[in-house]
C-alpha cells in the first residue's frame, strides 16, 4: 500500500454530483439572498433540503443507519470543499456547523436512546441543534479550563448556570450540548460534562443576537443563559467529568470540516477574480496579464492547495485513530490564514467591484475573518504547535 | 532651518481641542449608531457640526477668507488624525471625503463667483457635495485615461453623457464636480474637463446605493447617470481640457487627507486592543504578557509610526509646492496596508469581542479595507513607483 | 483503494536507514567541514560512498540493474528527506544535484550503449557528470526559449558553440549533458538537442568557477565554454530537436528531489533551533517559553507540513504519469521560499550563536537561499501557476 | 517654526561630496577586495582615511576641537547614509562600528584626560577601539541584565574577570571600553561599570576570531577574555556603577547610526538591481517591465522611505535630548528588516547573477543579515516596543 491522493471513486462521484448541485440549486438562492441564509428563512432551508435529498447528496457523513453515507474524514475532505463552494451549501446538505459537528458527536458518545431522540431528526434535518461551550471573558474561550457554567447534582439529575456566548444557530435549535464544569475550578482543567439540553427548558434563554461580522450562518450567533437549568440524568452525554475529551473527539474533527468548507469558499472567490482577471482590461492589458495580479492569483492557488494538503493529512490521521493534534493545529491555523488571504486578494483582484455587493465577495471576507478566531485562534494553535515541537525535540 | 518635526505650537493646540472634542461629542454619537453615520441622519449632522463650530475645530483647513484655519497640509496632518479616532469626527469637522477634497478643489481652480456660490456654503457645512470621476468597467478607475463619459459643446453650454459609480455623497450633495471627456477617445487620454453640476439638473440621476462592504461615509456610494445632461458655460471649473491636472490638485492632497483620517482609526483600534490586552486574563496571563499578542501590538506601533512619518514627508513636499507625486504614492499605498493590518491585528488580539458588535472593531475593518482600492489601488501605486524609480535609475 | 498517506514499509525502513546513516557517518564530516563539500575533497566523497554501499542507502533511486532500487517519486520522497538532514548527506548516498536528476534523465531517454557507458558508472558513483543548459544572459535563463548555443551538423556528427555557466559539479565531471539549440533562433523555441559530452574533450573547457553565495555543492558552480566542441553522432540522447521535451522529464522531478533535500535542511535548523530554545534562558524565561518564539517555531512546522504535503502530492502525480506541471511549480515555488523562511527563523532564534560559525545554520542560510532562483525563480512558477489558473477558469 | 525635512546646506553639501567620494574613492577599493575590509588590511584603511581627510569628510560626526564636524544625528543620519553606499565607506570616513559610537560615548562621557588619550587619536583614525559589552550565553546579550563580568576593587584599582564575544573590531584596537559588573548578581540588574582597558595589558586576550556570516567589518568579530585584567582607577570610564546608563547613552544613537549606514547599502542594492532591470530582457519584456518585478521594486522603495523616515524621527528626538528609546527601538526595528528585504529582492531581480559573485549582492545579503540580531535582536525591540505602548495605554 503505497501513497496514493486519489479519493475513492464513490466518493469523487458524490463529490461531482455535490458540485452540480450547488452550482444548480444552492448559488441562486444564495445570491438572492445575498449570502444571509436567515433572509431565506425556515422556507428555503427545508427546500434546499429537500433538493439536496432528491439528488442524493444529503447528510453525506452520518451512518447510513440515520440516513447518510458513512463518509469517513477523507471523503467528506472532498464533498466538504464542494458543498462549501456556496455559503448555503453546508446547510442545504446538512452539514453546516454546528449540527454536522454535533452529528459527529452524538454518533460516537451518545447512548442508543439519545440517538433515537437527538441524532435521527438532527440527521434528518427535522430539527437544528447548538453546541454551547464559548462563555464570555473571562469564561471558556481559547482557554478551555477557564470553564466557569457549572453543574451541581440535584436530585434526580442537574442544575446548570451560567452564560455562554457566540452559540451558533441558538435560535430555533430544537436542543443544545451543554457542556459545564462538574469538578474543580475555573482555571484549572477540573472535570467537564456534557449535557443534552431541549430548548423548551424554561432554564435555558437566548439572551441576544449577537451583532457579528459574519452573518450567514443559519440561527445567529447567540448569547444563552443557563439560570436554575434542571435537566434529568438521562440528559448526561457520555459520562460524567469527561466532557473535554469528548469536546476532543469534536473538536479535531470539527476543525477540519471548517476548513474544508471555508476551502470552498476560497475557491469560489479565486473563480470570481480569475473570471474577472480575463475580462476586465486595464492599462492597455488584460487584468489577468498584469504581473502584480498574476502574482496574486498563483499566491492563491498555492495557498489552496497547501490547505487542501494539509487538510487531508489530518483527515487521515482522524481516519486512522490517531489523535492527530498536531496535524489538525496544523491544518486550522495555516487554513483559517489562507482562506483569508485567498478571499482577500480576490477582493483586491475585482477593486471597486470586490468591494461592491454586486459581487458576493466583501460577504464572503466578512465570513471567514471569524474562522482565525473561532475553534482556537490562529496564535493559539501556534502556541500549541510550538510546545509539541519543543517537546519532541527534547524528549 | 535644520529638520524640525515640531508641530507649530497653533497646530499642537488645535490637535489637542480636536482630539478632547471628538473624545466627548463624537465618540458617543459614533457608537449610539454603531458607526454608520447615515442612521445618525441630517439631524445629526448638523448637531455635530454646530458643536464643532462651538468648539472652534470646525473646517480648519478651509481658507480664512470661507469661515476656516487654513491648515497647510501638515497642519492638516496633526489635526485631521485627531478627527479620524472617530468615524463621525471627520463629518464633525467638515473634513471628510468628499467635501474636503472638492473644497481644496474649488480654492485652487474655482472662479470668484463660482467660490461664492459652491465654497462659502460647503466649507460653512450648509450643503454638501460629490466628486463624480470613477466609472464602471471599461470606464475611469484605476486608469483615469479610460475615461468615458463626454461633454460635447451645444450653444451656450456642454451636454454631458455618461455613467459614473462609487460617487461617496452623492445622495443629498447640492452639487458635483463632474469630469467628462471633451477630447480624444478612451485610452488615450486626451482632454477632461470638470463641470460644476447643480443637483437639481435634470440630466444627472442617482440610479442606485451601491451596496458596499464599508458603510460609515455619509451620504453612501452611488451609482450616477448624467443623460443629457445640459450645464452653461459657467459650468466648467477652470479651464475646458484641463480636468487631468486639476484631478491631479485634487488627488495628491485628498489621498494624504484620506491616509490622515484613517491613521485616527488605526489608532483608535490599536487603543482597544492595548486596553482589552491589559485587562484580559488568558492562560493564567494578562493578555497582553503573551508573546505574539506583543508582537502583534509593537507591529501596529511601527507600522503607525512609519505611515505617519511617511504621511508627513509627502504633506512637507506637497507644502513646498514640490509634485510630490512619489512620495504620495509611497505614503498611500504604505498607510492603506498598514492600517489594514493594525485594524486586523486589534480585531484577533480581541478575538470573539472583537468579532461582535460590541466593540467597533469590525466596523472599522470594514470601513478601512477599501482605502486599499480607491484613491489607486496599491498594485496601481506600486507599479507607479517602480516605474518611476526605473526612470531615476537610469536616466 | 482510499487516500493513504503512508510509505510502504520498505520505504519507512529505508528511510528510517537513512536517517541513522546521515546522523551517525555524514554529519561528523559535514561539521569536520563546515559544509563545504569541497574541502572534505575526493577522498571524502569516496569514503562517505562506501560507507553509504555498506549501509544499503546508497543511489536508492536508480534502477537495480544498475545497482539501486528503483524507488519512485514517493519513494524518494521519503528517503531524500532524510539524506538532506546533512549537506553531505545527497552526496554520501549519490542523490546530489546534478548526478541525481542526470540518472534520471538517461534512464527514461538514453540508449542502452549511452546507458552502459554513462549511467552505470555514475549510478556506481564511480565518475560524476554535469548538466549544461543555463547560460549568462541574455541566454537561456528563467526563459529557456532563449537558449542560445547552438550545435550544427558537422560530417559524422555535431559542432557546438556557446557559453554556459552556473554548471553545477562540472569541475572533475566526467561528461556533461549539453543542451543546444538545433533550430529555430533565440527568443522563438524552436528545436533543442541534448548531448553527451566527454569531459576530454577539447572543445569544452572550464573558465571559471563562480564565487557562489551558496558553497556546499561538490563540484562547484562553473563557466563552461563549447567552442568548435565536435561530438559524433551517438553523442545525442534521445532524439534531434525533442531537447525540450526531455528537459521537462528531468526538470519536473529534478525540481521535486531539490524539495526533499531542502526540506531536510529546513527540519536540521529547526531541530537546532528547538533545541537551543529549550536550553537558552532569557529574561528569566526559557527561551522557548517566549510567546514570539515560539510563533517562529510554529511557522516553521506549518511551512515544513505544507512543504513536505505539496511535494508529496506533486511526487504522486509524476508517479501517476501526469504532466503535474501545475503541481510541481506549486510544490517547487513553495518549498523554496518556506525552507528558507524556516532556515531564516531558527537562525534568529539562536541570536549571535546563529551568526557564528559555531554552529551550521548561517551556512545553511546561504545555501538554501539559491533554491529560490535555481530551477526556476519563485516569480517564473508564480507566474505559470496564474496562467494555468486563468486558461482553467475561462475555459 | 514648522515641521521642516531639509536639511541644512552645510549637511547637504557635505552629504553630496561624501556620496561622490565613496563612489569615485571607496567603491573601486571594495570592489578590489569583494567587500571584505580585512583583504584590504591596514595599507587599505590608512588610504582611504587619508583620501577622506583631503576630501573634507572625514569623521564628521566628532567634535571641531577632535577635527570633526560635529554632525548631530539629523546631520549624521543625511551623510552616514551615503557613507554606507559602500561596506568600506564607513571605515573611510572613520564613521564605522564600533569607533563611531566608541567617540560618541567618550565625547559625553569621558574625562579631558581621557578623550586627550583615547578619543583624540581615535577621532583623528590613528587608533581604532572595541566595545566589550557581549557576552556568549547565559551572559549579557539581549538581556543586559544577565552582565557576568565582574570587576572587583583591588588596591589601587580594578580586577576584571569574565567572557566576551562578537567584540567587534577588537583584532588590532588600541583600547577595549569593557562593561561589567560592579554590584549586583547576573539576573537582577544591579550596577555595571565601564573600563578603558588598554590592548597591551596582559589581563585581555583575544581568544578567537569568530567565524561570522558577515566579514566586512575590518578587526572582525573576536572573542576576547579578560582573565585577572588589572586596570588603575583612571580606567573607570565616567562613574562605577552607571554603566547601564551610559549603555544607554551609546546605545540609542549607535543604532541609529547602523541604521543610516544599512540603508546606504539597501539603496546601492536597490540601484544595482534597478540597472539590471533596466537591461535585462527576459521572455520578450525589459524584466523591468514585468509586473512582480515593478512590484519588488516599489516594496523596496517603501521599504527606504519608511526607514529613512522613521531614523530621522528618531535622529530628531535624540538631538532635542529625549529619550527616544520608543522611537529608536521602532526605527531600529523596522530599519534591520527593512534593509534585509531590500537587499534580498535585489538579489532576486538579479537572478542567479545576484547568487553570484559577479555582484556583491551576495556579499551585501550576508553583512545585513545580522542587523536584525545585533543592537537588540528585532523580538527584543517588538517586546520592549509592546510594553511602552501597553504602560501608555494603561496610565
Amino acid at each position: 500500500m503505497a501513497v496514493d491522493l486519489s479519493h475513492v471513486p464513490h466518493v469523487v462521484e458524490l463529490a461531482e454530483r455535490t458540485a452540480a448541485f450547488v452550482r444548480e440549486v444552492v448559488v441562486p438562492e444564495e445570491e438572492r439572498h445575498d449570502g444571509v441564509a436567515a433572509r431565506g428563512g425556515e422556507a428555503m432551508r427545508v427546500r434546499l433540503q429537500a433538493a439536496a435529498k432528491q439528488a442524493g447528496v444529503f447528510a453525506p457523513h452520518v451512518a447510513a443507519e440515520y440516513g447518510g453515507q458513512a463518509l469517513d474524514m477523507r471523503g467528506r475532505a472532498a464533498v466538504f470543499e464542494e458543498a462549501g463552494w456556496s455559503l448555503f451549501g453546508p446547510l442545504a446538505l446538512n452539514v453546516a456547523a454546528p449540527d454536522e459537528g454535533n452529528m459527529h458527536l452524538l454518533e460516537f458518545v451518545a447512548s442508543r436512546a439519545q440517538k433515537e431522540r437527538y441524532l435521527r431528526p438532527l440527521a434528518l434535518g427535522e430539527i437544528r441543534s447548538c453546541f454551547a461551550m464559548t462563555e464570555p471573558a473571562p469564561g471558556a474561550g481559547s482557554d478551555p479550563a477557564a470553564l466557569s457554567t457549572r453543574a451541581v447534582r440535584v436530585p434526580g439529575g442537574w442544575r446548570i448556570d451560567g452564560r455562554k456566548w457566540f452559540i451558533t444557530g441558538a435560535d430555533g435549535a430544537a436542543f443544545a450540548i451543554c457542556m459545564a464544569r462538574t469538578s474543580g475550578e475555573p482555571g484549572d482543567r477540573g472535570g467537564a460534562t456534557m449535557f443534552l439540553v431541549d430548548a423548551d427548558n424554561p432554564g435555558m434563554k437566548i439572551v441576544r443576537h449577537l451583532d457579528t461580522l459574519d452573518e450567514s450562518l443559519y440561527g445567529g450567533h447567540c448569547e444563552v443563559d443557563f439560570d436554575g437549568c434542571v435537566v434529568p440524568d438521562e440528559a448526561v452525554l457520555g459520562e460524567v467529568d469527561q466532557g473535554y475529551d469528548y469536546a476532543q473527539v469534536r473538536l479535531g474533527p470539527a476543525r477540519m470540516t471548517h476548513c474544508m468548507r471555508w476551502l470552498g469558499i476560497a475557491r469560489r472567490a479565486q473563480e470570481i477574480a480569475l473570471v474577472r482577471a480575463s475580462e476586465r482590461r486595464l492599462f492597455g492589458s488584460r487584468l489577468g496579464d498584469l504581473g502584480m495580479v498574476q502574482g496574486m492569483i498563483a499566491d492563491s492557488e498555492i495557498d489552496m492547495a497547501a490547505a487542501r494538503a494539509l487538510t487531508l493529512q489530518a483527515c487521515w490521521e482522524l481516519d486512522k485513530g490517531h489523535s492527530a493534534s498536531q496535524s489538525t493545529s496544523i491544518a486550522k491555523a495555516f487554513t483559517a490564514e489562507a482562506v483569508w488571504r485567498v478571499v482577500d486578494r480576490a477582493l483586491q483582484i475585482c477593486g471597486a467591484l470586490g468591494v461592491s455587493g454586486d459581487v458576493l465577495l466583501s460577504r464572503f471576507l466578512r465570513e471567514v475573518r471569524p474562522f482565525r478566531v473561532y475553534d482556537g485562534p490562529t496564535e493559539t494553535h501556534r502556541w500549541a504547535i510550538a510546545r509539541r515541537a519543543l517537546r519532541t525535540a527534547t524528549r
